[in-house]
């Protein structure tokens, strides 16, 4: 638990430390922390603002615990509040007192910054991804039974025949929207906050561009305060990804209703149906069910981001949406 | 009140009708209709679906109505539920029988589809005017107050001094990235819907590219299952109206405070503030304080919106929904 | 349009004035507001500070007012903001100066809070009226078919044979607690704010419980400061509405899937039922969609409820948040 | 990972049962379930359906796994989906296959609706000791500054001199209500749904009320349909606490503004307070930024229960929900 120093006479109060702690879960930012630092490290340096040596002892030290969090042997110590407090002490620890000197130019404001766009920039990576997987399943099912027709419905009533196929294909339209909902969201969260210092910039000539090329960013963000305060890009991910999820609970609602036997449209498949011990007679399509309420979940995760957004925000806080709403991916 | 012939014994319940009447709302979509149906009628003249003569007097009583609507001389029928049914009926009653051909080829479904994409257009111009007037507006006080220099905040506490100009341009950052999304929103949206039908597209070959660049769309959609009950557009407007909204409001927040007199920083017009009699001390901000109010109300139609999508959609409730979205540039 | 007075040099700028106009709404709190006058012209008579004459002219000319509103003649005048002071203005008009006595101890914080809690009250008491309409129907129905068998589902699939009574009556459940939270929700309400003044109390001393008496309300509230902010019966009586759209949803949701011909289990009236001129076929159970399109907005008007609590609130603003949550009624 | 026995012709898909896995959420009713399993035993052997010594077997094996419980020594299996498997597949592996005869009489439907009646009878305990202690902290200063004298504000502006314990009691006013509406939750919660089977009922004659008061309800349900599918007791908890939390950001949002040194009416303790290396000057009201952001978050789990409970729900999502919500009390 630090202290703030001379000015305050007293501790943190270890109920205020508990409530402000966030090493749980901002702890999935610790690649990208780690690479924001890489990236300022060889910034400092270009400046003359580290010597070769120190350079290299701070990017030695800064490699060597990224290596123990990606083999999943890194232990955080929650007496530190967060994931950028536990890099830092990880690194002291590491290496000693030059590991201060990786405060040089840079506030905890413009790093956070920059560690949300990064993650930001994976786990949209790894959604589109998946998107894609989804779209060519659809595809491929939709020319394995080209010939079937079914019956289209409007209000949930019999309407006029149609393809399956061409009732699949109506998935892969809305997944190519989302697709392109999120890929603006990115491009607009294309610029490093490096440099905005707390809110006011930096204090030393650093190449805010040649950081932000490093980091593989196209480019740098043009006001300071906007810069470290604009958390948008979470709230336009998470409007995607709601979007995103409307269109599969859509999909799995047909699922769920398709394969009640009045319709008989679809069989789930054994491995993906749960029973009843009670009712030997059921085949319960769990995902499809589950899918409709994680919906709602990503739904719940708007509202919060907004509600914190309208407000002043913190940034701890805001991180744990981030958290969240990756699981549109990994669930 | 329409029945729904020979099949059915009944006259609709009046209670029915009330309940799913729309008019008063969707009445805002009355040229957009009259737009689309001017489009269709040149459409099927094309395909000789219908004569010059045939098409003339439709495209005239459709003129005719849109002069109407424009002067301000029209009354809406409360018996006929909806806008596309008042525009049907008045078609009918000032030219005959010869309206129902407008019928031809097209389905309500995509006619409201069409008639939704061009509304939003409308707006989303209007909304894109009224952002650059304000970042114009500004960008003006920043010049004016060059060289002012006022205390940077950070967790509402003072933290470091800063230009109030660069204060200022923070918020033009924020309206550029408000604008990049309502027009990305509006890219998705441009494609006309026009020859899905009810669902399985529509019985005759009519030229789409052509009535579509007739309507100014950049081109056709290509699913028409996904055309009919893509509600997308409107999803993605309002979550663009939110986060503008969200900037608008911490704008206003900062108003708000500032005109307190233990910060003084600001002092609104007087054309601009409320009094109290109770209480002649009092300077009220109130367009700032109600610009808060009308953030929470576009997170709530947000809220609603998605709720919608998630469902099975009803076309005039959905409706109800753009017309609220609206009031983030009216209000 | 009003001024400030001697310390504002200008008059209210007109588009100022546009965005705080709320007439349009809140003219449905009229009976409301002249109930809460006519009580507080009894206690100023009571106090002393009316003279009976004074009295009687302004009593009078609130009950004629009240009987114009009653009979819909009345015409709101759009350059007064709200309700308040359309009455106030209409009632100068017909009485001249002493209407202006109507003010004396009482401030508009008050007469709002005592406004909207008369006005949540009427409009809890008409939606209890329905809700136990509502279950009389369902016990009807469950009786009437009281051997009728049916599948009860789980998971959207056949569990196991149920009575269809049972089913309905587990509807009639649901209705009894969603009675209980709005009669716990005016319970919470029925305390008259009359006499806190603008926030800190009136400056005459008028009999608060004889006018709490007056207005029919149980007690008088406590604490000034809370109760002219207290917003809280609004957005628990939101919170009540959602839940009970939620249980009426679900009920339209089995009405609409039953209905489609592969379940066959309902077949709703025609007067219900809206067909299709391009499917003869079609047999549209209209109202029991738009039940759930209704649903989604009550769930957005609890979420503007709530972003606006969490705020400093508007009066203007949640009032309008008050009419719309009647819609679950009347819609 | 359990088969669903011979119909199933597969195991169930990894990932499926990685889906569908909620045993790291639901753990925390642990206490509750085995409670809940307790009782059930004590009816199975009322009814004779269970021997003196099946009884005492599967009790003593119950009590043995909650001790584990309370040490914090147990750990589940995440190759068992839920808390209800995980706490069956102990007791097996401690007291063998009599284990088994636990089911009798009892679905999962009815076991988990008993289980997140008590877990949430406990949180609601919880929360409530803790505003009753914010009452009398609120009090106790109240009573220490009885004299000061405080601006009032309305508008953010300077109304009228308040004492300062006028103000903070109005606080008090919020949190009797808050208790109020926590305490009709429970009281429409305090009902027993064991007995009610999957959704038909159970098929042995077992004294509900019996096991009702042995679990601390006040009665039982009345219809099985309902009792297994009620989650209004989340929703409206959730509802409750969202309430809750407005009222503690409003206060802590007076808290921040009255930290900043142009008001300076507070000063908040060093040991709740952050600075900052960069900026000496900085005292930050951290604790009271951060109770603004978890109200946002309990605004966004209100949506997501109401989403899911429109929709048709699942148990285990629905469980994350109120796990969240207790949130509300630890934070």
């Amino acid at each position: 638990m630090k202290s703030w120093g001379g000015r305050f006479a007293a501790q943190p109060d270890a109920s205020a430390a508990d409530f402000g702690r966030s090493i749980e879960i901002d702890a999935e930012l610790a690649m990208e922390d780690i690479a924001g630092s890489l990236a300022h490290v060889a910034g400092l340096l270009r400046a003359g603002l580290l010597t070769p040596a120190e350079a290299e002892a701070i990017g030695g030290g800064l490699r060597s615990i990224a290596d123990d969090v990606r083999d999943g042997s890194i232990v955080w110590d929650p007496a530190h509040e967060d994931i950028h407090m536990n890099v830092e002490m990880a690194l002291a620890a590491r290496i000693g007192p030059v590991a201060g000197k990786l405060h040089t130019g840079r506030s905890r404001n413009d790093q956070v910054a920059t560690d949300l766009r990064l993650f930001l920039r994976r786990r949209i990576d790894d959604i589109d991804t998946a998107a894609f997987g989804l779209e060519r399943a659809l595809v491929s099912l939709a020319l394995v039974h080209r010939d079937a027709v079914m019956p289209g419905h409007t209000h949930v009533q019999p309407a006029q025949p149609v393809l399956f196929a061409h009732h699949l294909l109506a998935y892969v339209e809305m997944l190519e929207r989302d697709r392109g909902r999120f890929a603006d969201a990115l491009k607009r969260a294309d610029l490093s906050p490096l440099g905005s210092g707390a809110l006011a910039g930096a204090g030393f000539a650093l190449d805010r561009e040649a950081t932000a090329e490093a980091l593989g960013f196209s480019g740098v963000t043009h006001n300071s305060i906007d810069a470290v305060g604009d958390r948008d890009p979470v709230v336009e991910s998470i409007s995607a990804a709601a979007l995103t999820m409307a269109h599969l609970s859509r999909l799995a609602e047909e699922i769920v209703w398709w394969t009640n036997p009045n319709f008989g449209f679809v069989r789930p498949a054994d491995a993906w149906s749960t029973g009843s011990s009670m009712m030997p007679n059921k085949r319960n399509p769990d995902a499809a069910e589950l899918i409709r309420g994680r919906t709602a979940r990503v739904m719940g995760h708007l509202v919060t981001a907004l509600t914190m957004l309208k407000g002043i925000m913190n940034t701890t806080t805001i991180i744990m949406i981030i958290i969240y709403a990756q699981l549109i991916c990994t669930y």
